[in-house]
């Protein structure tokens, strides 16, 4: 798949717009359990967009595992690829509607990768971490 | 948290940047097992990265259930907020870990979120599906 | 909550007997989809009950963390705990969907468990798994 | 795999015995961290083994998606049978883990799935709760 480089910039702030209209369906903001999704979502408690998470991460590792076998096959490989693609998006919506609960916004996680990058910063982070719970 | 308007440019391509660093870790671009966290994943297989998914997934789960808790007492809300910002940020991390190996990019995913933004659009597609399969 | 002895052969048998009736849901021995949960979960295919196992493990977290706060707190711990063995309930009942699909019983993974058991033998394998885990 | 009849009674057992030896690994019953890796988890608190919960349960999926693969090719089908049954038994394991440390019994969880048995029984129950979730 490309990545267009001629709205690039505009794809970049997906996460950005569609944090704003989340944040709009919160009940305290007036969106409406009856007409939206998200607004659903939130009104029932952090219970109901946190289970999404988990069920969504199960979802995209399928979707990669059923991606892998097309692979290996060669049957059903573009199918598999927007399959994870779709899979993804739909587990970094409900993130998007988690931070929006939180009063948390995507440019908060993006501030945070952005620390850990670097070619020796990720690795380094990364590998610390992990040589920390290798000592535990 | 806020969202600095003067770094929003940059913050946005975070994905992207962390993407190339990432696929320059693929064992078949050179990436070193032995120096590099992400090539010892990529090196490892499928299996290693998703599982990852898995368990940052429940990670975020679990910092945002402490959050509730800190925001329900009043305490620890700050690092409770950075806590569970730190997870997303490490579960989006293995994201893209996953995406390159698949040859695919954040660009993709961020594609097909546009395709569910506006208004009435993410909200139709979610209860579209949200419809789907409850007929199921 | 307690363990009646007079009932605890009937209770070990219940893994055992609700596999016979699972099986008994599969579409090729004339589950019904239309009528039963168990058999349209089958018809569906693993996907639909390997999700259910992503999903009901991330509820029964979430049902643990809210037992830690009840715990703290002192209120709701009843309720709490009984929530947490339904969440368990359902997330051992998937399990033994997807076993049933297999042609696995429920019998396999207690044989298995059954060889990590002994005082040594639980921590040997379970240590042995850590540390083959830290040195990769 | 088949489930020998003349050990069946010591198999049910399984879950009971390994429950009594986890819960003698608790910390405040004299369990060392240093020595035994069930008194590490507990240890450690709740976030360590229900982390471990949301792993070994992506791990399980894995590992059905992975047979499923070799049910179709018919090659490595006994490795994958196996390899399903070592997870279901690392996930059904931690559980025990989480169980013990809320005061919790196997026997509470099949006492509760239990109450869903029986052949209108399971069904009901499970298609109340389906109907349930469609309805919200």
């Amino acid at each position: 798949m490309s990545d267009s480089t001629s709205d690039a910039g505009d794809l970049n702030a997906v996460l950005s717009r569609l944090s704003t209209i989340i944040e709009s369906r919160r009940p305290d903001r007036g969106g409406d359990p009856d007409a939206s999704y998200v607004a659903r979502l939130l009104h029932r408690g952090p219970d109901a967009f946190l289970k999404k998470i988990g069920e969504e991460s199960t979802e995209a590792v399928m979707a990669a595992k059923d991606l892998d076998l097309a692979l290996h096959t060669g049957a059903g490989i573009d199918v598999g690829r927007q399959r994870l693609v779709g899979e993804m998006a739909d587990l970094w919506f409900h993130c998007l509607v988690a931070l929006a609960h939180y009063d948390l916004r995507p440019a908060d996680v993006l501030a945070e990768l952005r620390k850990r990058e670097g070619t020796s910063g990720i690795e380094e982070k990364a590998l610390r971490k992990a040589f920390a719970r290798e000592g535990s």
